[in-house]
């Protein structure tokens, strides 16, 4: 089984809506076989998922309304890294609107995909410490409640019904192998 | 700050493509905060995520071109749960399709959802063992690569660039938990 690329023969924009693009592409594979796929294009510099923690092991985590799965989510700070933005400068920026910290460590652990199938969404899972208060303003319809969470209670944290997102799993788990807890 | 729930001022389809299907919802939140958002609407059944796992430890990867990310991914089989079907009707389907096997005992371990902000998606995560050589055909370009990785080389898998997906990051985690090796 060759590894070699399928071929694009064509691509267009099939469908958009104000904050949605889907892309069609008609791809080749190397066997000859042709197939017609649809992917979701995310932003150029995708988005950052931040996991503060602070020097006694707590974990500043949010509660926020998650329109997606139509309640009110328990998981780490995050958000789109702006146009002209670094990963870096998003991370410094949603930590002063999401939890009123700003960090003066920022480790990039790892860059995980949404749904490699059909998503080309990237999001950058980046460790905050030295955490001092700094507060910015930002676009959420109501303030965020913050709710810290000892990083030791990780296996009750995963087992909360309000812990969902598939990317605030993969977090904790690099997490907690950075910092040698397992 | 309150839990509860906006209220659905209105909803409709703001797009379609042959395979997303995006919802506007104009939601009043209860300090009387009106925003409009879209959201993907995934399908009723969602997806199942299946991490095969011989008796001797041995965990069955697939490789297969990821349109998303625009190159092979290395993962868990998984697939759509059809209109109709069970999540383990689905898991049977998927492991004799994927893998070429079936399994005698399939344990649901959770469901994640994808991005609780604005994907509706949920996957359930299946560890299924107990497995025994059984083919059907699949609806793939091309066949896929099945690959054999030992789960006591998990961080070896976790680092590797072709594995990418947070709900793979997600199960590999509640599998290492469920086995008590973390």
């Amino acid at each position: 089984m060759s590894q070699k690329l399928p071929t694009i023969l064509a691509e267009k924009i099939a469908a958009k809506s104000r904050i949605f693009t889907v892309q069609y592409q008609h791809l080749q594979f190397t066997n000859g076989v042709e197939v017609h796929y649809e992917r979701l294009l995310g932003s150029q510099g995708g988005a950052v998922l931040i996991v503060p923690l602070l020097a006694d092991g707590t974990l500043l985590l949010i509660r926020e309304y998650g329109a997606g799965v139509g309640r009110y989510e328990l998981g780490f700070p995050k958000g789109k890294v702006d146009p002209g933005e670094t990963w870096l400068e998003a991370t410094l920026r949603e930590s002063k609107e999401e939890i009123a910290h700003r960090p003066q460590t920022v480790e990039l652990l790892d860059s995980v995909s949404l749904a490699a199938g059909y998503m080309t969404h990237q999001t950058h899972i980046v460790l905050a410490t030295g955490l001092e208060p700094a507060i910015a303003e930002g676009d959420e319809p109501e303030p965020l409640e913050i709710v810290p969470w000892h990083i030791d209670d990780w296996a009750k944290l995963l087992a909360h019904p309000d812990f969902s997102e598939g990317r605030a799993y993969a977090a904790l788990f690099l997490v907690l192998k950075h910092l040698g807890k397992i």
